[in-house]
């Protein structure tokens, strides 16, 4: 039993993050793409852009269509087509905060769905994107912060102050 | 055996990313901000900048300054203090580069050092950021993201077009 533990050990490598601490992670960083959702004037959200890239209203809702149907397909490995264009724009900040915590739930409700080897697993997101199932995942969130820094750059040039990128609820 | 192998299935949690895959994760994003700091021009890599913000050269440097003496404070868990400010600031596009590529090294050096327990284990990075090793980590890589994102913005910004976000090598 001993010698088994110790060959478990050595083959088994660190732990760098639980699928818990994963969610946790993702979701403080969600709090904080919210509240940037939140400092932008209500015009300012979906018609305001610099350098001719889209408005912040946009860049929000390409994270809603990809963290909730994304996190359910990982989850059950069914995967809608990627709604990216197709979905119909919401056209408050309201709403765009609505869907944001629908979004939140439906990540919260499917993360624990997760099976375990599903991390490794390669599979096909959205029947177009191939990858290690932890590798979609830090797609989702690393595309929301690459965008919302974007969103950091429209505050500032508006003269408003971004939440701080530090803090996360 | 068979039992304690089922124990230790249900006792250890799902396997998310390797520490092995954690920094090729890494160094494919350090890859896609070096190709960032490339497609500036010279002038506009010191001088130029969006709503008031640092130029990108200011952003590259705190990302060096973050990460090479970063990983060797997770891997020794001796911390120096946080260079942000203080080192000599390069003058040339070159300089940064050459300091990007030192800092690969560095990492690449350093990383398999890191002690199994440490990713969890709360360190106290440059003696004034507490939080558990991977999260330290995870900041340095956010960090780096959510600043590039930005870079992004400065570039459309100067009609240049910069590299794909997906693309990671």
């Amino acid at each position: 039993m001993e010698d088994s533990t110790v060959q478990i050990k050595e083959l088994t490598p660190a732990l760098v993050i639980t699928p818990d601490a994963l969610l946790k992670h993702w979701q403080a960083h969600r709090g904080l793409t919210r509240r940037v959702i939140e400092a932008f004037p209500e015009n300012e959200l979906f018609n305001y852009a610099v350098g001719g890239m889209r408005p912040f209203s946009a860049l929000a809702l390409e994270m809603i269509n990809m963290a909730g149907p994304g996190v359910r397909g990982i989850a059950t490995n069914e995967w809608e087509k990627f709604e990216g264009s197709d979905r119909t724009a919401p056209k408050t900040k309201e709403e765009i905060l609505g869907l944001w915590d629908e979004t939140t739930e439906q990540i919260n409700t499917c993360w624990p769905r997760i099976p375990a080897h599903r991390f490794q697993e390669e599979v096909n997101a959205f029947g177009q994107w191939k990858g290690a199932g932890y590798w979609i995942l830090f797609y989702f969130i690393d595309n929301e912060i690459h965008h919302r820094g974007q969103g950091y750059v429209y505050l500032r040039s508006l003269g408003i102050e971004p939440p701080p990128f530090w803090d996360r609820q």
